[in-house]
């Protein structure tokens, strides 16, 4: 067959290793992929950089978005990243162009995926991402292929290293957010802007391409309501470690409600719970499967690598017509669902005034929202000698109720004068917590 | 499109999942094939019993083998199992016939896979069988898609649930392995003839067909030297666990070595070792992914009918010419590779005469044999008052050493007068063990 050539945008860590991939294992790619793969022209910053590969008979593109225009390209790899400016002018040029895309770009997909897969489809072509989610676990093949024929119920996944790292180092240490944040960075593992891991948009990113793929309905990165993890306090970690539980930030999609990122406990002795560091792992519940995990490194040139020369084969072996698993016009509109609403136990922690009542004003606004108390520990006793009582802290866990209850009881409790900080409420995800 | 027939060969719990699945979900599943899918034509050995679906409109075959000539029937779903007899026959009438076949038969396809996929590929047709290794793990799709464009290391799986659950609940509550196996017998998670189960063979099955897929090489069933868990004692487990370790079996391959299945003792906070109960897990080393474990059920209905429907979209929607991923012919033979001889630690448990110099004889063969040991734990001293010396449990664990060694110490260590039983040498899992 006709050599398929190979343009890769991008030369930072992940594209310098799919090139050298595409040229050290040039004989063993091709096989697998039944015709020869050329890399035939990149694009990146610096031109003269040594990567590791020879740029010889490689054609170099300034701008990348030149890249689409060359006679000598099919696919065009794009790893520049960011939801607008180049990547996305580069990815419309390219479907425009008639060349097959596939990047690792979860912010364009979270945002533009529609669009996109409409314009691919249109025009007969490719565009792949599985490198956009979950790094080296083939976590949108396992959908697409190995669950093909389930009904997804739901899909959980830890899907940002980043904060993972955090969780497990606040965890082991006994260290304080910003503490491990700091060492984080310092070491690579966080950027010096950590907005988007520890907000948890990126897990979103990624979460909203899963739903997508799961649901049958359309990227919609907005309708996702997103808590990162800023507000776990060590205090927090040592309290769900006593009650059997670990901290995770979890992207969750449940049949039939909106998906969420934010932080739940688990039970400690749950094969997610025990993802640790910069792992990433995915969890499906499904008919008639059950239930299967994934695990895997969500980061890394070499993982990243994997997933966009898995995407590659799929383009010389087995192309597909739709995008997202059915035709992008067929796709539902993913906006109008309601929030999860789950029946489920909560950790809550507030931080309130040591004084006779308080206890009996908290228990008194749980009550009237329908949630009754299953534990309660008071923390921080003042000081033996202070002038003045201390605030302290107060942990309830709550027996099973619905999530909107524990919202409209958290607006309440916040206006409590007693009640000296926003109160911390993560949901608690038992194993039959599902549906 | 035109729609696709249909036609099962065996309802127990899987054929009939399958059956309800294809019928009860019939919109969802065409939707998802990109055709409609019918179920025409079914074998049994009962043909009334009530499975929870109607047999209205769907023929009835005596004998399986009749329904590959059937002229309505496109795709032959075989779930009868065994290496031999109507499978065998069945599968082979059906590729002649021109039918794809679709088979959740290890034995099958370990025996036989490499006539039978020259068979199909001579015919242009589909031969799948992802259920057949690990449940509903697609753990052959991850190899096929996921890892498609990565040079397979190591496969290192889980694969039998039977097993999975003895070990776990050995540890778990301190019984013999002839208690725990009597009691999954009772609850049916084992057969009354356990031997495919403990003594490693349904775990050799799945493994020749995972390292066949992963090195491109012949299903080799034979060429796999396979050790059960019979000898596992329950002091085996505690030394183990004191040690930081679970015992597990595990089906291994290497890349340039004889795969292989035996226990293995892995260190106890691995995502493998905490792989519980019934459930089956698929651990791939490999570049540039580096590390993806899978975990799910091994077995069941629901699982298992998910495998097979999965291939069944494959067979619609993106049918491939190879069955083992490259053609049959070109596979390379298996059977000349050299035994797994990593440097490994290893666990030794010995059964000694307890008299003077009996430590010196064990420790100087030892030597004699290239081997250091590490630490060393006697146990069982002789009840107080007892007439004469009891013999004690000796167990050692060594440092690294070539697997040949310690095979070959165990030959001499056999002959020793002092030693009363065959010694149990269980190898080290170290994460650092690879290559």
């Amino acid at each position: 067959m006709d050599a398929l050539n190979i343009a890769i945008a991008g030369l930072g860590t992940v594209g310098a290793e799919v090139a050298r991939q595409l040229l050290h294992r040039e004989t063993a790619l091709g096989k697998a992929a039944g015709r020869p793969l050329i890399l035939s022209a990149v694009s990146a910053r610096n031109a003269t950089k040594d990567r590791g590969f020879s740029m010889a008979g490689i054609a170099f593109e300034a701008n990348p978005v030149d890249l689409a225009a060359r006679a000598d390209v099919d696919v065009i790899i794009e790893l520049i990243g960011g939801s607008e400016g180049p990547a996305k002018e580069l990815v419309e040029a390219a479907l425009k162009a008639g060349k097959h895309v596939i990047t690792a770009n979860k912010a364009l997909i979270a945002h533009h995926g529609q669009k996109l897969a409409e314009s691919a489809e249109e025009q007969g072509l490719s565009l792949k991402f599985e490198a956009a989610v979950a790094g080296g676990i083939p976590a949108l093949k396992t959908l697409r292929e190995g669950l093909a024929a389930n009904e997804i119920q739901r899909i959980c996944g830890i899907l940002n290293g980043t904060c993972n790292y955090i969780l497990t180092e606040m965890s082991r240490t006994g260290r304080d957010f910003a503490d491990v944040l700091q060492e984080a960075q310092a070491k690579g593992y966080a950027e010096a802007d950590p907005t988007f891991d520890v907000d948890g948009i990126d897990a979103a990113h990624k979460l909203a391409i899963l739903t997508a793929l799961a649901f049958s309905e359309q990227v919609d990165f907005k309708a996702i309501p997103t808590i990162g993890i800023r507000h776990i306090a060590q205090i927090d970690i040592q309290h769900a470690a006593e009650l059997g539980y670990e901290i995770k930030l979890l992207g969750m999609a449940e049949q039939g409600s909106q998906p969420s990122v934010q932080p739940w406990l688990l039970p400690a002795d749950t094969q997610l719970a025990k993802v640790s560091g910069a792992l990433n792992a995915v969890e499906y519940d499904a008919d008639p499967v059950q239930n299967i995990i994934c695990v895997g490194p969500g980061a890394g040139a070499g993982p990243t690598a994997s997933a966009v020369l898995a995407d590659l084969m799929d383009v010389c072996r087995r192309p597909e017509a739709t995008v997202f698993g059915r035709a992008a016009h067929e796709l539902a509109s993913a906006g109008d669902k309601p929030p999860q609403n789950g029946y489920r136990r909560f950790y809550l922690r507030l931080k309130v005034a040591d004084k006779p009542g308080v206890l009996s004003e908290i228990t008194a606004v749980l009550r009237d929202h329908g949630l009754s108390v299953a534990s309660m520990l008071q923390k921080d006793s003042p000081a033996a000698g202070s002038a003045e009582a201390q605030p302290v802290s107060l942990v309830i866990t709550t027996h099973r109720a619905e999530s909107m209850k524990m919202q409209a009881a958290l607006g309440d409790l916040a206006q409590l004068p007693a009640v000296f900080e926003t109160p911390t409420a993560l949901p608690i995800l038992d194993t039959d917590t599902l549906g």
